[in-house]
């Protein structure tokens, strides 16, 4: 059953609503302008932002006059109002950022991942460095709002339960909220990997134009975020962006109607594994894709890639692309996105040859269905997409305006 | 920019509130159940339902007790306090319903569509029909808020324009909701026609459980309406749905990095014309499938399908659902949805192996990533789940309690 709404909570999303109005006035936004903009009266305006600037949330900085009347004091968010801590556990490394009110990065540090090792044993490395890096950044703990953490799915975001990454051997129903919490007196929140990366593209994006954007993050596993409609597609269990699955070559030698293996899947196609082990093959790299940690995977991977005028090289690159491409059909068709971001640390080796190709490949099809164009571009944001979108979960709560925001009791 | 909410806004809102709560409870509902239900004052309930009883959406059916106090005066719907109309342009069949407050079908009608016939005698023919259907119903035309018309994609929403659906080689760029509202003199709304078919869904389910939902219409053409979040996704300009370029088979015969053809693709494999041109080289049945109309592809393909103790039939069947359990895997692992339902003309004579098949192969399937089961059915409301899911578009505006109806402006 819906709730209904009524003053107060009104009041409170009023408050998301021009505390939003300011975060995206890059160049400061007058009282004014921001009731012209959101439909406010200028008293409900004016009450708001005092209580903000009390808040320390916003500032006022300097004026600006149009040349008739009265200068107008231009208001801008406090950078350093609020900050937020964001964990993006990959099977490879672990990245931490301290993200302030402007989305800026005030601290970084990495860990190396070991996937075997018992998870609360990670768990507890992870708590001491999220508290090193806070006390080291000489930010006021008060002003901490919380950790979000970004994990491989499958997810049980009710329990804050990691429940079993393929990648992540030592991962089994591991309670990762509730511990870190615990361990660290803050609140956590945790999400998807690749729904923190489309979170952090769509938070960054302060000009609004990512209403439709499918995010295809290409790490040590591969997956989509989506945003539709303005809104993350999360899903019934918040597992939502598996697109491993996908067939985009032969899958013939499967026994018939059974999925057994992944062959001719876009998972293992983008396998950088896989493709590292075709390159030994080849004889373009040299080593033992078996027995190789992620990380010597990582190093093959873009050694290979490098040697991009080598005959051999090449054709692994058409591949990715021509896999790709299939996959994009499928999925800008079925989604109707106008925009497509790649990122991850596998991405940036086939950037060029992706982004260069797979616009026709998809737009030129005789199967493509859409009525306009679709734009696709690799992250600006670099390699800590998904840890920057799990600090943006944090920081959410209190700068979007979210509609459930002003049901009563939500 | 987001808008901001005042007190006129947050009313409009809690009247969709309380007349959806109304609408939900078919046992009929109290004042103060409802007050319970969605966290509005006593006071606020009974000052809306007022209005509503006076407007003629809501009445007074009888009291209840339970024992103790006074017994309580039950709200019910007005089944008949509003109506619309909803139609459904199908390259085989356009069908026409007139829906009541109750989502019941109070009058019904189809006509049969020439594809390639001009588009604006099509619709001018549908004008006729739809004043016809009213008329012949009863039904006061100051109680029709509208019509809906659901309609094959592309489409251009914006300007009610049906662009290029493959199906109907008469239509192209056709100003079908502007011209239609000329006719009629009524608000005309276009819709894609899988939306509105999972839209009648999300309408008809008065529990609120179909939150996560992916409908696969099996007409002519092949569709996925999806709900998620509760939400319908409409995608960029409300093409989000299709799902004819899903590779299920072989597409090896395709030049290289070039998708030439729609060959292994599911909108190819479950092509009703298709099968029953195999069908024909079998000799399951008899006909030349080139020069067959829609219809005489429909009724051979019924007719192929009766006969599934024929090994020959039975290939086909077994060819369907693999394909279909194919797409099915990588579409739950992409949406994670809960429950995906099947329907329209295509799918009944598939049904039964469908789901008695798909679900295990879906599951038990390696590649399945959700940590939850997902429930496969056959659409309850039947053939005109299109036709119905338009009108209730119509009916929405009055009925469901959209977070954007209490912003200021929308």
């Amino acid at each position: 059953m819906r709730a209904g709404s009524n003053l107060p909570a009104v009041g409170g999303y009023n408050q998301a609503v021009i505390l939003d109005a300011v975060r995206r006035a890059t160049e400061g936004v007058s009282r004014i302008e921001v009731a012209t903009s959101t439909g406010l009266s200028a008293q409900t305006v004016t009450n708001i932002v005092r209580r903000l600037i009390h808040d320390g949330l916003v500032m006022e900085a300097g004026t600006r006059g149009n040349g008739v009347g009265k200068p107008r004091t231009i208001l801008r968010l406090e950078p350093g109002g609020r900050f937020a801590v964001g964990v993006h556990l990959d099977p490879s490394v672990i990245t931490l950022v301290l993200l302030n009110l402007a989305g800026e990065v005030v601290a970084h540090r990495t860990l190396k991942t070991t996937p075997e090792a018992r998870a609360s044993r990670t768990v507890a490395r992870i708590a001491r460095a999220v508290s090193e890096l806070v006390t080291r950044s000489g930010v006021d703990a008060e002003r901490i709002m919380g950790v979000g953490i970004a994990a491989p799915g499958p997810i049980d975001t009710a329990t804050g339960v990691v429940l079993n990454p393929p990648l992540l051997t030592g991962w089994h129903d591991v309670p990762v909220r509730d511990e870190l919490a615990a361990a660290l007196g803050l609140p956590v929140i945790l999400e998807k990997d690749v729904t923190a990366a489309v979170i952090a593209e769509l938070w960054m994006d302060t000009a609004g134009e990512r209403t439709d954007t499918a995010f295809m993050y290409c790490g040590t596993g591969i997956g989509l975020g989506v945003i539709s409609g303005g809104e993350v597609l999360r899903g019934f269990s918040n597992n939502a962006g598996d697109v491993g699955s996908i067939i985009v070559g032969d899958i013939s030698s499967e026994v018939e109607g059974e999925d057994s293996t992944s062959r001719g899947r876009l998972g293992w196609a983008l396998s950088p594994r896989l493709m590292v082990d075709h390159a030994i093959e080849d004889g373009v790299v040299e080593g033992d894709a078996a027995t190789m940690t992620i990380a010597e995977v990582a190093a093959a991977y873009a050694q290979m890639l490098r040697s991009d005028d080598d005959p051999r090289v090449a054709r692994f690159v058409d591949a990715a692309v021509t896999e790709i491409a299939r996959a994009m059909l499928i999925l800008v068709n079925l989604l109707d996105v106008d925009h497509v971001v790649f990122g991850g640390p596998y991405f940036a080796p086939l950037s060029e040859a992706v982004l260069g190709r797979v616009p026709d490949l998809v737009m030129g099809s005789p199967l493509y269905r859409l009525p306009h164009e679709v734009t696709f571009s690799e992250s600006t944001i670099g390699e800590d997409v998904a840890a920057i979108g799990a600090a943006c979960l944090v920081l959410d709560d209190i700068l979007s305006p979210r509609p459930q925001a002003f049901l009563i009791g939500r």
